[in-house]
């Protein structure tokens, strides 16, 4: 570094370098600014259903036990996951939702040059990781709205990447790929490149979405999180899949007591609840055909979800869709929307309970006239 | 980078670098290698005493509500903050408890091979932070059981530090300097040195520890948490206070939606209770008492202490405090030691209530015998 000494702080040149932007403005900041809450709070790809009952009991349970570290281990939830899921525990990390452990496998993966291969319109807060270490970052697009496995593939072997994020199923656009296509997509990586495989929404997704897991295999790790299926955005609990080296080495880099106490016990327990899981389920598929019937009795199109958001396309271009979403929210109504054409042509609607879809309803048909007035 | 195409991953040089180890190896992971849990849990500086009850009841509160992201900004924490310590939110950085800022701080100041200063024997996990971003760490001895401020200032001009840290009170010693000597070393910082002043005690430190809060001064940040004196380690909170401009690049790099919500209300409600963290004073201060006649009945020299722990000069060397330490932890007593010599004649225990207080009173001869023996 060629830094003359001066006031302090003297910043790298990659912090100097990158942006004040942040990933996502949360409702409670638009909350602020508008000077009222929101009367349903469906933009953040939150559970609304909430989370198991007795993983709540165990957080509430376990405050009075906050005076101490969590396990920086996550061992009882590292092994119940293990069973959950036919692996060993040395083939999972748990850290700070998935956004945490992204940020901790791209500081081991990716030096300042290196590329990194996204969709273009993908998750923003691995672009912000990538970014924040320095990486080049090569972007495709989307195709039919859907993440294009080939062409991640085909631009990774062009720019020797060192990591594809894929989300399957995808978010913004709820889209899915079978399991088949990403197992072809696996055996058609390139030499050296590690598949970033973000499976957020795979507990609400249809069966045969998820490639059976190869926990020895190389080339893929795979993002799991309680923060969507589970309803428990707010406790921070997301865990990867994968070989045993590179899970060892998030020891190098991560925040050993990063994840808190209640967090651990609450996974623990949503965890063991398997029917309150197939309960979201069931409510989740129910508030997707809601919101499909809303969307088709405004004249919009409802693209197939296999998250707990419907995806509408709006029927014309960005600024209209833009102009949508302005107006849900001055009807206190969160939303989000794709940030990239031609995908901004759609806004972005969370699965919720009655009151809730209620709301949409009633002020989906003023926001669009107000829209096109 | 130079790496050649071959199986994934293809980690950074840096991360190659990296050790295996891990700063702290927490109590759990003992009790199962040991198959017994500890009687008394005094190693790890929590706070026996525990959080305000207020704050047990909002984060019980909260529980249900943790199907929704924590306030990405940590608004009403930062501004409640602020009041408390008269300045403004500007001021003021949340984050995943200071084990978390200080790697947030670190990737902001340090690129490879950039020098950093810290005391031989001082918070491993700072060190952790530095070597993970490839800085250059220079150690300076403690002297006389301190931190030396005037070593670490000339080791800092020597080297051009970016950084010292410096922890007042300190850990694992449990001494502090006055305000004074803090404000005289900020004073004395070389040209392009910012001050990590780790306060993570000062709740627990006697009046005129602190150094009156200059937030818009570049040459200092100060690192406070709600795991010592507000007694939720396990929740993972902790903030930094410093110039505005060094708080905003915070924002460049770290996980925004990281604390959780459960974690935010607990603090919240934590920092209005000022009558708990009075009481949890008084109760500190008698079982440090308590600990230095436990000490003197054994023949072991309590050190002064400004923290919710003592540290005992066993009267020998490292080997022989090993030995007790290792003879206590065999009778179900968790304690830990200093690192480095010559602190390491000393064994740390931490401030608890009676019944904690009464088992270490009870295996502490027993322990001294069989290291003796």
């Amino acid at each position: 570094m060629t830094h003359s000494p001066s006031t302090p702080p003297r910043f790298t040149a990659l912090a100097d370098s990158l942006p004040a932007t942040v990933p996502f403005v949360g409702p409670e900041t638009q909350e602020r600014a508008r000077g009222r809450t929101f009367a349903a709070r469906l933009g953040a790809n939150e559970n609304l259903f909430g989370p198991s009952p007795q993983a709540i009991t165990a957080m509430a349970a376990t405050a009075q036990d906050v005076w101490m570290y969590g396990d920086p281990e996550n061992y009882d939830l590292r092994a119940a996951l293990a069973l959950h899921h036919g692996v060993t525990p040395d083939h999972i990390v748990v850290g700070e939702g998935i956004d945490g452990l992204l940020g901790y496998l791209v500081r081991l993966l990716v030096a300042r040059g290196d590329a990194v291969v996204t969709s273009d319109g993908a998750y923003p807060t691995f672009n912000f990781h990538v970014a924040g270490f320095g990486g080049s970052l090569h972007k495709v697009p989307f195709r039919g709205d859907h993440e294009d496995p080939e062409a991640l593939i085909g631009k990774a072997a062009e720019v020797s990447a060192k990591l594809i994020y894929l989300a399957n199923p995808d978010n913004p656009m709820g889209s899915h790929h079978p399991a088949t296509t990403l197992t072809a997509m696996i055996d058609a990586l390139p030499d050296g490149t590690l598949l970033v495989l973000d499976e957020a929404y795979v507990e609400l997704a249809p069966e045969g979405t998820a490639p059976a897991l190869t926990p020895d295999d190389p080339r893929v790790i795979r993002m799991r999180t309680f923060s969507k299926g589970y309803g428990m955005a707010g406790a921070r609990v997301g865990y990867a899949i994968g070989a045993a080296p590179l899970i060892a080495a998030f020891n190098k880099v991560r925040n050993h007591f990063g994840v808190g106490r209640i967090a651990q016990a609450g996974a623990l327990a949503a965890l063991a609840d398997t029917a309150h899981l197939a309960w979201v389920r069931a409510q989740v598929a129910a508030s997707r055909a809601v919101l499909a019937q809303i969307a088709a009795a405004n004249g919009l199109v409802a693209l197939p979800s296999a998250t707990n958001f419907v995806t509408m396309d709006c029927g014309a271009d960005g600024v209209f869709a833009r102009r949508v979403l302005a107006a849900l929210i001055a009807r206190d109504i969160f939303v989000r929307m794709p940030f990239v054409a031609p995908q901004d042509r759609c806004i972005r609607v969370g699965a919720g309970g009655a009151a809730a879809m209620a709301a949409f309803a009633a002020a989906l048909p003023q926001a669009l006239a107000q829209a096109r007035g």
